[in-house]
């Protein structure tokens, strides 16, 4: 124990030691530990890393990025821990020429480089930045008319659609938000768009919402969010290595065999420059939930009078990519692993994006290099990571985890993820199973601000928000923020490290982060994201940057030295009976929007309703939804639920007590359960994706569908695959309930 | 019969002439009088008066504000009615001088006239015109720093608290929209403001909703919206005369004691011209509500850094108003009236409103009085109006109503109003007892653009909006429209010339338009609210114009030929009991509401919930609601509704059969029904307004609040004012109920 653990802390350890039960029991988490962890945590030292990180331009491929592996490689080393870079070679595209210009009617050169802003004082550092560009974008060189298309969503080509409107042989404009840049493009693409720009309107992020930057942190009019279009609902990482890492002597696909890869070209746009482009647009008005808040009326475009020249051309040479790996072997299961990371490559400099999680995760790794240091050691073992190449798309993380695949299913936990980190509220995401353990937690981290734990802080927001009717408060987070129960973390998508984890190999993950009221999302992915942004407007004195360090310190060292890492199945089965509800209500509601739709038909509603002069058509008609067979995975689920409930039941009775060879048969049955929630052949379309529970939606892109196989297909009235995947799941369910089933007998006949 | 009747309309006459039963029973319109009335509707002559009505300036005062009226007196000669014009000597001020400019941090003047635009022919015409001002406002020369009070509406103010600004000592800002404009200057006046502007926020008409004028028929950045802001929910009309009618003779208040003046300056802006102020405010950010269309992050202001000088001096001198009225005399009933109006004053050229509403007036009076020269006389006396002075605040109407209001009370049936038309959808409000009759003569009328009848189209654009979800239903609305049943009609508030009649004098009335397609917000009470706007944007060669003409022509045929006035009163009786559903839904609310607040307050929750950078208050807290006995009230309208019922049933059984004298019964006691509704001490605050049912809201203006006396005294936390008017209702409807017995004792006698 380190020397800022005061008497009462050393008092705390003391009675622990004396605890109840066999000497492998432990009951609760060590809060003399945990004290002298966090006696440990410094917003000064993440201050400091922050800066330097931060310094210069960080993206995949940069010097700065590699010096700040390395930093950090020496960091880790030199509190104690056995540190490496793991290193791989992959596809990563960079820009060597990006253009972009009105054409018609008048001529006018958009684009380039962000320019410095006063007060910022590494907006001038531009050297070797990246230019507004979009990874994985495929090159071209077009000029066409442009076609406004709202946020560029499956919705948006319906209204655009109603209006006798497509973006067949022209430049589709979307604005950022409502669902992930790639899907945009993608949509684009398949609309026959020949290229595509994306835009940050400021509804979104900019002076609607609040002061621009340098004045305020919100989006400022040259401001523009780079980003990955690549197509990573299909398979993220590397384009060239799907499902094996990407390392020295795989075999490689040609880029043209790469389906992630887009074929048109993309740009990113500024407000500042967007504005010059919707405002000499012309034909139909867009309608009302098209209309964002630039000062101009929103037109649908699509007539020869605004054309515009998109050309992109980048260099598709390999890259080396460095991911920092760090470990502290475990003292008593060290084939037993916690894996922690954050990313550390950026746009350009990405102080908030990724390097505010970042420096936080270096705190945690500090104070528990000097816990190590006073003799301590975890009872399994963590390993570190600072990933990088993220950004283009999870590269740096998804080759790791492709490349070990194998011991990772066979060793890891959970795998416990952060990315950008603001001031704020706590927002966690993950496996289900750890909720309640994610509610202990945070019942005992104190929020810098308000002085109560975080978790009933986030309580008093949400009961706050909805008596306010300013939050859209989902009704189970209400009902438990009224009644004090755990709060229900959200489902995971895709969109940060965690992907691959959960998504290809099935391994509980946790994801979490503070946020809020912060102003991140005005710089995001911008020349803006930097030092000066964070310590101004996003987590002044990086307050909330040791707030995570101690939210995911405590985790970590409660699953590290637990005698059996704390889940609560009945969570995941509750969260998973939710999930078929909503599954079935969407059968439900499209059968009757169906039915209703062929009504309105027969009787010329839409006809009869529309403004001649502003003719909008009929919805599009599909075939109906018929009625899908779910009986058997609603048995899936009630069996899941029984087996879950007297799990944990059982567990609580008598789980302190359990021999140490009951134990070791116990954890050994639990450390691979949620491998059972994968299928071998994948999602639909999307086979790299194996998970059956969660996975990023096909057309959210970040964005969580759960259930997927079975609540995608009714989306896209794929409906024999939704038969197909509600049996697949049910298995998979009834096999999970079977595990638990077996880890109940453990317990029974102890 | 006119010419334009063919052989087939005849042969419709001589079966309805043949009817069934006594002599004086006709059991439906009479279709050949329709066709005929209708063949004399001419959309040619609408666009002619039209272009004459609006080609000066015609606000109250002016010189050709007089000649409209004159050439409507002409013309009701013309066409053989008997005509008049009757005058009244209001208080009316005028601008003598108008300034606004802003002092800091720059000077700059603002205000002014709106300037002549391309390709509209009268904006040039300004000579005589009103300046951007508004009526009623008080005098005064205040420099002063500015606070954004949002809509300016109670729960903006409450906003503000929460968020530690106020306007005391300061000049309100508020945009239109969400409520009435003479509400907004009241609010600010009661919470300490030494002045108001309210300005036009592009998001609310202007550029955000469509191309501005004169590309689009959308507000352009110099657009100003004039208007009154007489304190008209104490009581409207002349300011000096209130309850009595404004001739010669008749005792006036001092203007001091008109407390329907208000105290401060207040003057409308363009947004223009408000961007330049609010684009300098400084203070908190202003929440998510508060946010309008223009290019700037919105703050709430109210520092020393921002302040404006506002001046306004009026002429508050006595005008003459010029109210045309004429009449047929019945032939049958000369003592039963139905009233007809629409007033002819406008703020400029007031093309739209109110001219193309008072032309389409026009076209019925030249067919009715084409009728008359065929030998067609009304069984019922039909008296047409065209008002002067509605725009200050319905000066014209409520002076002749309160004049002969022994007489209306004595004989009017029904008053039946319309002001702007345009391109769209029928809407009606008014008294429920009609909403049958409304709905059988828009059975009736074809839409022009459609081909079906006006109803049906209103059905299918409920319908399609629904399914589209781009529009709120209510839910009666929807269910009406799935059956096929009666569309039901909306309440009246205030905002035109039914006021009087209907809150004051207790008539039945109906008031009536067609719109939606239009875009007459976008120059309402603005310079450009004129002929060429109208032809390009609102009603294309007035065809709606002609529409609403056969809509009204019928209802006013109808009315007059009917044995007994077509009321259907189940349809009042289950429309009160849905507002009395309202009212207990609201109680609930309110004291669920309360005792959350308190759990809230007690736990905290609030504080724990607000960012401290930028802090938000605690809601504030008021009284608790208590329980509200509404037992009597409720038993008064199940009474009513069986009453209603039994009566209804009787007449449609046996009313086709009364001999005369007994129809001559069952009309009297009718004819006043809706007198009994009435309460001799009037609302609470405001005696004017008498009608237990109806009433523009204390709080919304315009907006009509039914069951006025107990709905705004639990709103407004008055809980004695609740339970009294809980039993003056009760009272009155169980008077209605017993005359509705009596009148069906009629029929069962007879």
């Amino acid at each position: 124990m380190g020397k800022a653990a005061n008497a009462k802390a050393a008092l705390f350890l003391a009675t622990c030691a004396m605890g109840l039960g066999p000497a492998d029991a432990r009951t609760g988490p060590d809060r003399a530990v945990e004290a002298a962890f966090d006696a440990q945590v410094s917003s000064s030292d993440q201050l400091e890393w922050l800066k330097d990180m931060s310094s210069q331009p960080n993206h995949v491929g940069s010097l700065h990025d590699r010096a700040n592996a390395e930093g950090t490689l020496a960091k880790f080393r030199a509190w104690g821990w056995s540190a490496e870079i793991e290193t791989f070679d992959v596809l990563y595209p960079t820009p060597i020429s990006t253009l972009v210009e009105l054409v018609e009617p008048t001529r006018l050169k958009l684009g380039g480089q962000e320019p410095a802003v006063p007060g910022d004082s590494t907006s001038g550092n531009t050297a070797g930045a990246l230019p507004p560009y979009v990874a994985f974008q495929g090159d071209g060189d077009v000029t066409a008319p442009v076609v406004y298309v709202n946020y560029g969503m499956p919705e948006d080509y319906d209204a655009l659609e109603r209006r006798g409107i497509n973006v067949r042989g022209k430049i589709a404009i979307a604005r950022y938000g409502a669902g992930w840049r790639g899907l945009k493009a993608k949509l684009a693409q398949e609309h026959g768009a020949v290229g595509c720009i994306i835009y940050s309107d400021p509804a979104g992020d900019g002076f609607a919402v609040g002061d621009v930057y340098p004045k305020g942190g919100a989006r400022p009019p040259q401001g523009v969010q780079r980003g990955s279009v690549m197509d990573m609902m299909t398979y993220p990482g590397d384009p060239l290595t799907p499902g094996v890492g990407a390392i020295k002597g795989t075999k490689r696909l040609d880029r043209a065999q790469a389906v992630t890869i887009l074929k048109i070209p993309v740009l990113p746009m500024s407000y500042g420059d967007a504005v010059k482009l919707l405002a000499a647009m012309d034909g139909p008005i867009a309608p009302a939930s098209f209309r964002g808040g630039l000062p101009i009326t929103y037109h649908l475009g699509g007539g020869q009078g605004v054309r515009v020249h998109l050309a992109v051309k980048s260099d598709w040479s390999l890259k080396t990519i460095y991911d920092v790996i760090a470990r502290i072997e475990g003292s008593t299961y060290p084939d037993q692993w916690i894996i922690r990371g954050n990313h550390h490559d950026g746009w350009v400099f990405g102080a908030a994006d990724p390097l505010s999680g970042n420096v936080a995760m270096l705190s945690e790794a500090k104070a528990l290099g000097a816990l190590l240091k006073t003799g301590w050691r975890p009872r399994r073992t963590i390993v570190y990571a600072s990933w990088d190449a993220e950004e283009p798309m999870i590269l740096g993380s998804t080759e790791w985890a492709e490349t070990h695949a194998a011991e990772l299913k066979a060793k890891a936990i959970i795998y416990i993820n952060s990315d950008s980190n603001g001031r704020g509220l706590l927002g966690v995401e993950g496996s289900h199973e750890w909720q309640h353990f994610v509610n202990e937690v945070a019942a005992d981290v104190i929020d810098p601000e308000t002085k109560v734990s975080v978790a009933d802080r986030v309580r008093a927001k949400t009961l706050a928000d909805a008596f306010d009717a300013t939050g859209h408060a989902d009704e189970m987070l209400l009902k438990a923020s009224e009644t004090g129960a755990d709060i229900p973390i959200g489902a995971l998508g895709s969109g940060s490290d965690f992907s691959a984890f959960l998504d290809h190999l099935g391994l509980p993950v946790l994801n979490l982060g503070y946020g809020g009221e912060d102003e991140i999302s005005g710089v995001y992915h911008s020349l803006y994201d930097s030092y000066d942004h964070v310590v101004k407007f996003d987590d002044p004195g990086l307050v909330y940057g040791a707030t995570l360090s101690k939210t995911v310190g405590r985790m970590v060292l409660r699953i590290a030295d637990a005698d059996t890492p704390p889940q609560r199945f009945s969570d995941f089965a509750a969260t998973v009976a939710g999930y078929l509800d909503e599954v079935r209500k969407l059968i439900d509601d499209r059968r009757a929007q169906d039915v209703k739709r062929d009504v309105l038909l027969a009787q010329g509603a839409f006809r009869l309703a529309t403004d001649p002069q502003t003719p909008v058509g009929p919805p599009l008609v599909h075939p109906p939804t018929p009625f899908i067979e779910l009986a058997e995975l609603a048995n899936a689920v009630e069996t899941l639920k029984k087996s879950a409930t007297a799990y944990d039941t059982a567990y609580s009775a008598r789980g302190a007590t359990l021999t140490p060879e009951a134990r070791r048969r116990l954890n050994a049955l639990l450390q691979t359960i949620d491998q059972l929630l994968l299928t071998d052949r994948g999602l639909p379309l999307r086979p790299w994706y194996k998970h059956l529970i969660y996975a990023p939606g096909l057309f959210t892109g970040y964005g969580a569908k759960t259930l997927p196989g079975v609540r995608e297909a009714i989306e896209e009235r794929r409906f024999k695959d939704a038969e197909i995947y509600a049996k697949l799941t049910a298995d998979a369910l009834l096999a999970y309930a079977a595990r638990l089933d077996a880890a109940g007998d453990i317990l029974a006949q102890h």
